[in-house]
Formats: C-alpha cells, structure tokens, sequence
C-alpha cells in the first residue's frame, strides 16, 4: 500500500515538518520504498517534485524537506507499488488541466476491473489503477460540466456516488484538489487533524523533531493536514471511518 | 525575452553542464531573472522542475544543475516576463496530456492578439500567450486526430502551417515534445548543435566550465542541443533561419 499526506491552509504554510515525517516512512520506518511525490499550489499555478527512488535516500526529497515552499494546498504520496512497476509516469500524485485549472490527485490503496471503468478525453500515461480511476473521475467531470461551475461544493458533492463505487472495486483512499479545494475520500484508512489556536506542540512519531505550533504559527492561521496514519503522537487525529468523506477550503471544513 | 534550451539525446544523458550554463543568464549573465522550468522526460513518463525565482538563486535550480538527473528528452526555459505577472502558473515549459502521453511547450517571444485563437478542449491555467498558444495547438491536434497517430513525423508536419500562421502574430521561437519527439521551431533566433563521436571539449560561455566529452561520453552516443544563443564557445553551432524547423528523434534529426 501507499501513504497519502494532504494540506489546505487559510496562510500560505510549509509542509517541512510533515513531510519529513512521511519521508522517513518512504523505506526507513515504513515499507513505501516505490517513490514518491508532492505537489505544492501557489495561487493557480503548482509545482510537483518526484522521484521514483525512495523517499528516505531522495537527493529531491531532502530539498522539499530543507526548502520550505508556502503553499495553502499540499498533496503529498510515498508509493509502494501494487499495479504498475516502478516508474516516474506511475509515481503520484497525477495531474490534468480542466477548466483552466491543475487537478491533483493521489490514492492509497488498489482497484480489481479498474480498467474496464469509462475513459473520455482524459487517458492515463502509466498503467497503475489509481491513475486510470483519476482520468475515469475527470472524464466524468468534464462530460458532466461544461465549464468550471459556480458551485462547487455541489460539484464535490455529485463525485462522492462515483468514490463509493470505485470503493466497491477495492481500497480506495484519495485527496483530490482543483488547487483551492481538497477532497479527501475514506475507503479504509485515513486521520485528519485541524491546528488552530490556541497551537500546542507536536512531536513526530517517526523523527526526532517536536515543533511549537505556537511560536510557528499567526493567532488566525488555520491548518488542516490529512494522513493515512497520524504523523504526530501528541495531537487530536481525528480517524475516518469506511465511506467517510471531507472538503476543506483553505484550513476550514465547507462540506 | 526568455531563453529556450532542448535536449533530444539516444541514451539518457543528464543536462548538468548546458542547464548550469542557461541558469546564469536567468539574471546574473543576462535579464531573465522571472522564472525558469525544466523538464526531463523519463520514459513515458516526466518530471518538471519551476521556480519563479531567478535561476541564478533558486535553490531548486542549484538541485538540477548538482543531481544529475538523467533523459533523453528534456526542455528548459529561462523567463524574461513580457505578457503574464510572475506566478507559476505563468511559469514554462507548460504541459498538457493528449493520447495518454505528457506533451510539454516552452516559448521564446511574444504574440499580439493571442486570445484570439481559438481553444477546444484545452485551457490555460496562467494569462501567458504562450500558454495560450501552446492550449490552441493542442487542441488543433486533439481535434485533428482521435488517437495518436502511427506517423508521428507526418502529425509534427501538420503543426508546421499553424506554426506559420503564429509566428505572423509576432515573435515564436519555440520547443515542443511528446516525449520521444523534440519540435524546434525558429521565428527569430535559435541555435543547434549534435554531439557525437569524435566528442571533443566545449568550454561554456556563461561560466568557467569546460568538459571533454571523449570522456563522458560512449562512442555511440549522439546528442542533440537546441538553445536561443549558443551555450558554449568552442562547438560547431548552426544558426536557424526564421521560419526554419528541425524534429528530433533520441537525437537524430528525422524531418
């Protein structure tokens, strides 16, 4: 299986002390050894560091970890690969423009007949089942919608029947973001936590690194961070139960 | 303006030497201090690194010119803004999927009148005329073809007349690949070059920097290099005509 690691934020915020916690997961205290990736918004625009060597020895990951780029949506995935080898097309998260807009997408988990489900204009570059249900899910979106619609949240909303049936297919953890918002579907596994104030301190459960939230952080910053385990082991994570779904917007719950 | 540098090569070879040379034009041995991007193509798949930091002092450009990241595709970009704020969603190369491949575009120049060309199923993300130009091409091929086409050489003739029609807008030098094929196309100002056997030393013109490629690399290895001026002071570079084009296959020149 994979990790997923996800961000929405109301201040553009670094993802360094998360993301060095699952990188230790990516073939050192974890199995996810296959590669990996992340993906940081800016405004519209987004930039995708990847690499398909683990993310513990990644000369990439360690400047993601060392460099901290401010973003307010954060997608992030250490891979071990179940469909598809070893490769920079099947390494996540994937991406394709609709609407004007860069879609992101990463999944946890493995899909059974993924390949008999519909494809439009959009087509996978590799051969793993998550890619092949994200173009399944954006060809369903672009025939659905012929422009980015108004309300979005109703947009989310209308995916949701489509994630229970991928589910049925197998396991089925995802984030999903048009770079404001950030979908997160549970299929088996995955915890969620909001910082706020008042901030507190967190320690990471696979590094030697604590961080005061408190002295990081501005009274109305507002951070929502997704996990497939918690990263942390003194913070309130919130565990997801099979079929539960979340949309944030910038750090806050909308739906 | 900004400066282009391509890359079409039959053994994945790492960029290192010409990509330290282009950084120092991104504002410390010329202007394009906006923005650059590269991308390396790895098999089917790809990865892309932007920063609209100057490449001078991007720490991210400092990861590419140092890891050697090895392709036998690449495009890169140094940006001088002229249409678009710097952001990085106006940030080149700019890529799109079509035919379950990753094409990549990257633009030397500048358009009038852009937003008047017409778009299909491909939008941009940024408020570039690059990004537009590059959305109009795509969906002309999208348009032309349902799958991608068994001659490959015949569809990049095709493009050639539209090519023809933009460079009537204004300045359009540009680099366009699906991976495997590497479009040069000169509306003003670009240069090639091909390494191969007998190699012998180039010495770069932007720092202090010379290889001898005898010994980097094999006999057989043949490597093609598109750059808006020359890179280094010692090699064999042929100036391109306006309205002259070049395609590229793993470094031969095929049409």
């Amino acid at each position: 299986m994979c990790e997923l690691l996800g961000m929405s934020a109301n201040v553009p915020t670094d993802i360094c002390f998360s993301f060095a916690g699952l990188a230790r997961r990516g073939g050192e205290t974890g199995p996810h050894a296959d590669g990996w990736g992340v993906t940081f918004y800016d405004g519209k625009g987004c930039r995708t560091f990847k690499d398909p060597q683990p993310a513990c020895r990644s000369k990439v990951a360690e400047l993601v970890q060392n460099y901290p780029i401010h973003s307010c949506t954060v997608i992030a995935h250490i891979r071990q690969a179940n469909s598809g080898c070893i490769s920079v097309e099947n390494t996540h998260p994937f991406q394709r423009e609709l609407w004007g807009r860069q879609w992101t997408f990463a999944h946890n988990g493995q899909l059974r007949q993924y390949r008999k489900l519909r494809l439009g204009r959009f087509r996978p570059i590799g051969d793993t089942d998550s890619e092949h249900a994200f173009c399944h899910l954006m060809s369903q979106l672009a025939e659905r919608y012929r422009d980015l619609p108004k309300n979005r949240v109703a947009m989310f909303r209308r995916l949701i029947p489509l994630l229970e049936r991928l589910r049925t297919l197998g396991v089925f953890n995802i984030l999903l973001s048009d770079g404001e918002y950030l979908l997160v579907y549970c299929s088996t596994q995955l915890h969620h936590l909001t910082r706020r104030a008042p901030f507190s301190n967190a320690t990471l459960r696979d590094c030697d690194w604590r961080i005061d939230f408190a002295e990081e952080t501005r009274a109305d910053d507002v951070v929502a961070v997704v996990a497939t385990q918690p990263l942390t082991v003194d913070e309130p994570w919130i565990k997801m139960a099979p079929g539960d779904w979340a949309l944030f917007r910038y750090g806050e719950r909308v739906a």
